[in-house]
C-alpha cells in the first residue's frame, strides 16, 4: 500500500482552475496517482479528486492548509483532504439481520475496506459470537419508544470515546432521532431495501410484491432529517419472477443489499463521493 | 410456423386439474409444444398455459368450447383461447417521439411480432412518411383540451373499423379516458419512461436527474383507470452516472423503453401474459 | 418446511406424457406445488420437474419405484426421486482463498441451502477457524506433485466415511484425477473465474485483463473428464473498465464467483438441476 | 451544439504533464467543458482526453500544432485534435441482415452520431430501399471468392471519392483483406455476436448454443489482422435458457448487437477511445 494524499474540491466552475491545482502539486513534485473531475453545467460547478504519492511530496502535510489556502480562497472552494496513512473509524450498527454485517466484517477481514472497526454496536445480543470471531468490540444498547433519547446518549457517548469517523447502518431497524442525524452529516450511510424513491419506509419487498414489481432493488445512501431521501450513493436491481414469494424476494434481495452496501461503504472509506445539489459524484 | 392452439387457464388449484387437462388434450391426440404452469399459494390459485399442434389435434376448432366446457365449470376456470391462425390486430398511438414506433415496425417486418398492424393513429403528421415506408395506414386525429371525447369518438370509429384487437400507447402523449379505458380491458398497453412506481406521471427523466438516482428504468404496462398504476408487464433498467445530464437520460432511456415495449408486445401477441391480483404472469 | 418429494424425469418426448404422470400423482391424491416440463423439439426429448406435498399422498416412500415402474417403462423415462426430508450431504473443497467458503457456509446457516456439510477437505490449514466457528468438521490433506493418488485415496476414504453426496470445488486449486471425476458423475460443482468458454484454465483474470475485455465472468459447472468443459449450470458478469487494474478484477470477480456458485449449489441441492446433450436445464 | 475542440493525448506517465497541459489551455483561455485523464500505472502511461469549447478560445485551429508542438515534444506526447465543426464521415458495410444498420440510421437521423454517412456498400440489393428512405447513397458491390482484390478496388476507390473517415460493419458477411485493414488502421469497427474471445469465427450463437452457455454476447472491436482479434471497444449480454432455440438467441443477440456497436461508433465518432496495448480506454 502506497502512502498517499486525497484532495476533495468542490468550486464554480472558472477558466484557470485545472491549471493552478496541477501547479500547486507540481511545485512540491506530487506524484500523481489518480485524477478525476467534473464539470456539471447546469450548476456551473468544478468536482474534483485527485490523488498523489506522498514518496517524493515535497510540501509537509501539516503546512498543506496554509500553502493551499490562497488557491482555495481564490476559486472560492470547498475542499478536504485524506490521508491513507489516516484510516478512517467505522462504527457499524445492526440489529437481527446479520446478512450485511457478515459481508462487511469478511470484507474488513480481507482488506477490501481500507479502514478501522472500532466498534459494532446493536439493539440485540444476536451477532455477539460473530463480533468476537473477527475481534470487534460489541455493545448491546436496547432501544425502546420510551429511552430513544437515552439510548442515543450511550451510542453517543461510545461514538466519541472510540473516536469514531462515521456509522453504517448495516440493517439497523430503528430510525435516528433528528439530533443524530444532526451530529453526524454525510457521515451515515444506510442501506435501504429497495430501487428509491420507490417504496420508502416499511416492508419495501413486500410493497414490491404486491405491485407487481419485474425488478427489486437496493439503495444506500447518506441518512438526513428525512426518512430515505438523502443523496443516494450506489444502487443495483435483480430480476425477479411470479414464481418468486415475498421470502424468495427477502432472499434475493440480501445479496444485493449486501454488494450495495459495501460499495457505498468502500467509496466513502477511499474519499471517492463528493456531494452536491442534495446529489453524489462518484469518482470510483 | 406450426399451426398452434394456446389455451391460457386461471382457477383455484385444486388436486387433479393438471390429470383432467392433459386427459382432455390426450383425448383429441394433442401434439403439446409448450407447457407452463405456475401455483400461487398465497392466493391458492392456478394458472396455466398450454400450446399444441393442430396438426394431428382430433377435435375441431368449433367444437373446443362445448367439449372443454365441462372442465372449466368443474373447477372454476376463467379460460381462453388463441389460434396462431388468427394473428391479433394491433393499433399503435404515437405523437412526435417515434424511436418506439420506428423499433415496432422493424420488428414487426423482420417477423418478430405475430401480429397484423392495420393502422397507427397519431395526434401528429410527423411520423406519416415513415407509416408509409412501411405500407401501415396512417390516421392523424388532433387532440386538444376541448376535444378530447370528440377525438376519441373518431378513435373508437377507426378501431372498430379495423377490428382491432389491442393498442400500443408507443410514446402516446395524451392521456386516455376513463371511458378509452373501460372499452378496452387489459387490452391497452403502455410505455413509462421510468422504474414504476418510481417517478409516476410527468416528466420522469427529469425527476430522476433530480433525485440523483444510479439508474433510470423503463416499465410496460397494462392501462387503468389509476395512471401508471395498471399490471406491470416488463420493466429493465440501465446505469447512469454524475457525467449524464437530463438530455443523456433521455437518450439512454429510448433503448431500454423500445426494448421493453416490444418484449410486452411480444407476449402479448404469443398469449404469454396472464393477469391476476393486479399483477401479471408471464410464461415465457 | 413442507415435507415434499421431487421428481425427475428425462424421455423421449411423446403424446400422453403428461397425462400419465398427472395421472399417476391424482390416482394418490398428490398435492403438486410446483411443476416445470420442457419439450426440446430438436432433440425429441421431454424433461419435467415436479414437486409435490407428501402430506396427503396416499403412496409411501418404499413403494413408489415399484408403481411408477410401468410407467417410466412404457416411455423410457430416466427418473430420479428426491425427498426433503433426505437433505443431500455436501463436502466443500477449499484451498487458500476462501470467499466463496465463508459465503457457502453463511447460507448454509442462514436456511438458504437445504444440506448437510458433513466435512471440509483442504489442502492448507488457512480455513481451519473459519470451520470450527461454524462447526464443520475440517480435514486437511496435503496434495503434492508426487502424492496426488495417495491423497485422493484419502479424500474418497473421508467421503465414504461421511456418505457424502455431492462434492463443491469451492477454488479447490487441485485439478481432480480422471478417476475421482468417474467416481462422482455430475456430482463435484466447480466455480471457474470466467465466462466459459473464454479463458478456460489457468489465470483466466490476468488473461481478461491483457485482452482488453468489457464484462468479467464467472461460470459454475460440474466436472467432466475435459477441464473447464463440463455442463454449465450457471455463469454471470460484471462490468469493468480500464480504470480496473488486475488487482481489481480479482476483487469485483469474487463476488460473482460467490453468487455464481451459490446459486449452482442451491439448484443441485433442490434437485433443480437435469443435464443431457451436455448442456443443463435449470426448472427454478 | 457547442463548437468544442478535443484533445487526445498518449504518453509516458511524468510529474508535471497536467499542469503544463492545463497552463497551455489556460494561456489561450479555453474554457474546458470536459477533462478525463488515466494513469495506467502497469506500463507507465498516461491518456487524456480534454474538450474545451471554442468560443473564447484565443489560439486559432490552424495554429495549435505549431504552439502544442513543444509540449508535446517534451513529455513524448502522441496527440490528435479533433474538431466537432469537422463531422467525421463514416461508410456502412452491410450484407442481408439489417437490424444495426437500421439502428445506425435511425440514430443518425435522431442527432444521436454526430457524424456523416456519405455511403453505404452493400454485396447485396436488400437494402437499399431503406438506403433511400434515409437518403443515402447506396453501392452495390458484388463480392465472391475470385473477385475479392477487384471489388475491394472499388470500394477504395468509393471510400476515397466520398472522403471516407472510418468504417463501420453492420454484419457485413465478407472477411476483409490484410491490405484493406492496413489501408484504415484503427477505423474499422467490427460487430461481432459473441462476448469474445468465446466463441471467434463462424456461427457464434450456434456454438453457443451448443456449449450450453447461460448468457450470450456481442462485442464490437477495431478490426486488425487477426480475425475477430482486434481491440474491444464495448461489450454486453443478456441472459438466456434452455427454452431459448438457436434461432431465439439470433433474436435476442440482434438487440444486443445493435446497442453494442451504436454505443462503439458513438465513442468513436466523439473521439473518446484511445488504444494501447492492444486495449481501448473509453473516456466516457
Amino acid at each position: 500500500m502506497k502512502n498517499t494524499a486525497t484532495l476533495l474540491i468542490c468550486c464554480p466552475d472558472r477558466k484557470g482552475l485545472v491549471a493552478a491545482i496541477a501547479n500547486f502539486l507540481y511545485t512540491y513534485n506530487a506524484n500523481i496517482l489518480h485524477a478525476d473531475q467534473h464539470q456539471d453545467a447546469a450548476e456551473g460547478l468544478f468536482l474534483m479528486r485527485v490523488e498523489w504519492d506522498l514518496a517524493d511530496f515535497t510540501l509537509s502535510i501539516d503546512a498543506f492548509g496554509a500553502a493551499f489556502q490562497p488557491i482555495a480562497e481564490r476559486f472560492g472552494m470547498q475542499w478536504k483532504l485524506a490521508l491513507s496513512a489516516n484510516r478512517p473509524k467505522m462504527a457499524i450498527f445492526v440489529s437481527k439481520y446479520d446478512h450485511c454485517l457478515v459481508d462487511l466484517l469478511y470484507r474488513h477481514q480481507s482488506g477490501e475496506l481500507a479502514c478501522d472497526i472500532p466498534l459494532i454496536i446493536s439493539n440485540h445480543d444476536d451477532t455477539r459470537r460473530l463480533a468476537e470471531f473477527y475481534g470487534i468490540p460489541f455493545h448491546v444498547i436496547n432501544v425502546t419508544k420510551d429511552n430513544k433519547a437515552e439510548s442515543e446518549a450511550q451510542q453517543f457517548a461510545l461514538l466519541e470515546q472510540y473516536q469514531v469517523d462515521f456509522i453504517v447502518l448495516a440493517r439497523y431497524m430503528q430510525v435516528l432521532s433528528q439530533e443524530f442525524v444532526k451530529r453526524y452529516p454525510q457521515r451515515v450511510i444506510n442501506i435501504h431495501h429497495s430501487f428509491l424513491p420507490a417504496f420508502e419506509g416499511a416492508k419495501p419487498y413486500h410493497r414490491a410484491f404486491e405491485r407487481g414489481v419485474k425488478l427489486i432493488g437496493a439503495t444506500s445512501h447518506y441518512v438526513t432529517e428525512v426518512l430515505d431521501d438523502g443523496p443516494i450513493i450506489e444502487q443495483d436491481v435483480i430480476r425477479i419472477s411470479h414464481r418468486d414469494s415475498v421470502e424468495d424476494l427477502i432472499q434475493k434481495g440480501r445479496d444485493l443489499e449486501k454488494v450495495v452496501l459495501s460499495r457505498a461503504v468502500r467509496w466513502h472509506v477511499e474519499s471517492r463521493i463528493l456531494e452536491y445539489a442534495k446529489k453524489t459524484v462518484i469518482f470510483d
